[in-house]
């Protein structure tokens, strides 16, 4: 049975997700609103746009002017920090293994294509050969499994038998919407039983964890 | 029946817990050092002895130098934080609900008397007048149950009475041990489930939360 999989990349396969949420708190404070972080962390891994609409529905009534000052002010926070992010430990080498068996991978991003391209340098991942489609690509961004699906057409796989690989629920919400096979990683600060409750079939450490048990979910095709 | 309270500070009073996080990082980076950050986090809430033990261990044979490094600058990296750390939601107005009450707490804190200080000014706390330890008043840290144990003593309140309020699994792992009625809160990044499994017999979003839900836990003696 041919397989696939389709990863998300921060907090999947690059140690980003927490100077995501500090660069988001940091960028609130600096307007004078203020969120409970850990509300920041579990919002991270929605489309963007969804992102900013929940959390400034949250906030409550901010004007469009701070909205932007927000945007932008995270993203400098953010390009701080960016230099020091690195791979999770086994990124590389599981993609590399699954290359090596002839198994179809594509990565399905909610990051911008500036934001992706930095990371798949990280991987060492070459954009030109790999399979790579980020919230642009698509009108409608995680949760909505459109990237999934697109994903899972790059990939000539059916999306029953892909695997969508995440760190965040929105990864899992996503996959159980469009029938795809949802695996959780604790690699974005997301504990094993709220993936599990969000539609992970099964929950690993990060991608070292996942390469150990990678004969367990797919059979190498030669 | 009299009951107590003992809370933990930082991620249960203090949304300080993603600041800790990113400076340890920051700080192990720094000396060409790493661990992916979500394992940190989940390390956040025990003693700094045990902290630190448990790190290094996981980085495996670090020397006594480079340890010093790292700690100086997890330090400088989390003071130039520190202006911008906040109160969580209804954390004071929770304290002042105990008082009115007449309902006793009192806080029980890893963190160094210096912290401890400056995280009461912010929370309005008058530190001559309420029950403070910290990882300095006993010899053994959480989840070593002895810093709820002396707690409860100050309190006039039996441990199997006191409600230990914690957001990290350490807290409630050290509640379980000493019997006393372990309270999970949401704030410090850790989910409802995991805190459940960790001994919580009840989890709340945040101190605002647990203050909605007072009426459940202790009726007012007066």
């Amino acid at each position: 049975m041919k397989t696939g999989f389709v990863f998300d990349l921060d907090g999947t396969l690059i140690d980003s997700v927490y100077q995501h949420v500090i660069a988001w708190s940091e960028a609130l404070t600096s307007e004078g609103l203020s969120l409970p972080i850990s509300k920041i962390h579990r919002k991270i891994g929605m489309s963007s746009e969804l992102f900013e609409k929940q959390l400034f529905k949250e906030l409550g009534g901010v004007s469009a002017e701070t909205m932007t000052r927000v945007k932008e002010r995270q993203a400098e926070v953010f390009s701080r920090q960016e230099p020091q992010i690195q791979p999770l430990p086994g990124a590389s080498a599981l993609l590399e293994a699954l290359n090596e068996a002839g198994i179809p991978w594509a990565i399905a991003t909610s990051g911008s294509p500036e934001a992706t391209a930095s990371n798949l340098r990280k991987l060492g991942v070459d954009s030109a050969k790999a399979k790579v489609l980020t919230g642009s690509d698509v009108s409608q961004g995680k949760p909505e499994p459109d990237v999934f699906l697109a994903s899972a057409e790059r990939l000539g796989v059916p999306i029953e038998r892909v695997y969508v690989v995440g760190d965040s629920t929105w990864d899992l919400l996503g996959a159980r919407r469009c029938h795809a096979l949802g695996l959780g990683l604790k690699s974005g600060g997301v504990g094993e039983e709220e993936l599990q409750r969000a539609g992970a079939i099964r929950v690993y450490e990060d991608p070292a964890d996942l390469l150990d048990h990678l004969d367990e979910l797919a059979t190498h095709p030669k």
